[in-house]
């Protein structure tokens, strides 16, 4: 409980950079993928855009000051209603930092964030092989029956 | 043969608006759902507004001269690539036509516009249970490991 | 219709022999694979040893007299109720005499039977991605939330 | 380390019947069913009769002398090799005596007694949304394309 009470949730900011490239690196082996450093960087630019509707967020412990997770996540529009909806795009939390509802945070900041931008839709996939993923999805969300396909030959879905 | 030969791809344009929400019609009764009519109307706007990334085409039967077919598409970015990839939102053919190769013209209707703006990763959604449209599906795409999940209490996906 | 009206279900027969090998044969190329001949051989033995609860038919085209499909199918015990269940092994049918209703033929035979044997539970698997002879499942049958996994390393799950 | 040192598995004998069926009642929680009792003790002297092919283990604290998990598991024909497979029937650890290997230590005493009958081949299944049992199944088994279907209108799968 005071391990939860040490974390907390706040936007990225321009001085995170370094922290943002940091994470992303760790994020990417989960997936055993490398890119290179441009995108990210690149797409750190667009969340602080005003122009873009992407928007980043760090979970920060509290004793450290360093941030141990971070969410992702987009507005897109859809043709089945007017708001368009929030893809939460990533989510990581660091492997020493799990289990502790960090991960969960993260999703609500999210929710909290989509409530007041009044696009409360909010979706997101995984592998179906991550299980320990979905032991927190099926808490905070609804699995749907949707499968998902892409067009081949383009790399893997990201 | 001469059946597929008959059937042309065409971008929606202004003056196909009730021809629009006539097939949107149709297509929400496969879902069992109804909206109030201003959704799809500003959908379509949507649809001719330069400043909205989101697309819409008909399937024309070239005898009749009437939409037969449509198809929806939209771009997002993603954090993972700078271009931002194409999704694939709506596929509906009218039931008395399908089996005809109307879908698969469709769908490669989005591929060759995605190739057009450079942006080449094109994805979609269907239910697990929609064996019909996935015979076409693992034709033409390739089917992911992704699950998708959604914030409870929003309705279903769309 | 009157194609339905000419094909008639029954049991695997001793003089059935050479057919079946035929017709597992024609099967076996569905999944690419191929077995030594002693077991589809011995096999065919047990459907008709009294002592072996595990059974097959042959749909019989009634004009031609020879066998387009084949179903098998046996019975094993449960811990959750007591007298067992059914479970079908094997549905094939040849492909050029596909969507005439014989499969669904098939099927109802086995029902048939395990309802004269008091075991009406039947079960059955298939590829996720065999999405033809799942648009027959979903009429015929119930799909479960079940995953299916297999020991490592002895080979595919047959 | 100590802890998982300390629990044994040995097959079901005569003098558990209480054992039994009081572990098997807290199973039957899991799935929010209740059965009559005398499915439980028919099915424990099925796992007694040398003429059924329908086995259990317990897994046993050392310390306490009690059951703390079962298994069972069943050998059938199938029409694909001679010797037929294992399926491994239920799987049980009580709540509190979970994450500490008890789970894996039932499943290698079923592929320990698959081996000895030359029968090695083992499968089972589980709710696709029970990711905490497919934590341990990822480690020690592999997941099949297969989906599972069922007669309709005979009770859920089982």
């Amino acid at each position: 409980m005071s391990e939860e009470a040490s974390v907390v949730i706040r936007p990225i900011q321009e001085t995170d950079k370094d922290d943002w490239l940091l994470l992303w690196k760790q994020y990417q082996k989960c997936y055993n993928r490398t890119m290179k450093e441009d995108i990210p960087l690149l797409t750190f630019e667009r969340f602080l855009d005003p122009e873009v509707k992407m928007w980043a967020a760090f979970a920060i412990n509290t004793t450290t000051n360093k941030p141990i997770g971070m969410v992702t996540y987009l507005h897109h529009f859809t043709t089945w209603n007017l708001d368009g909806k929030i893809f939460l795009h990533d989510l990581f939390v660091q492997e020493d930092q799990r289990v502790k509802g960090v991960g969960r945070k993260l999703m609500e900041f999210v929710y909290d964030a989509s409530d007041r931008m009044d696009v409360p839709f909010v979706y997101w996939t995984t592998d179906d092989f991550n299980h320990r993923a979905q032991l927190l999805y099926t808490k905070v969300g609804k699995k749907t029956s949707k499968v998902l396909y892409e067009r081949g030959g383009y790399g893997i879905f990201s």
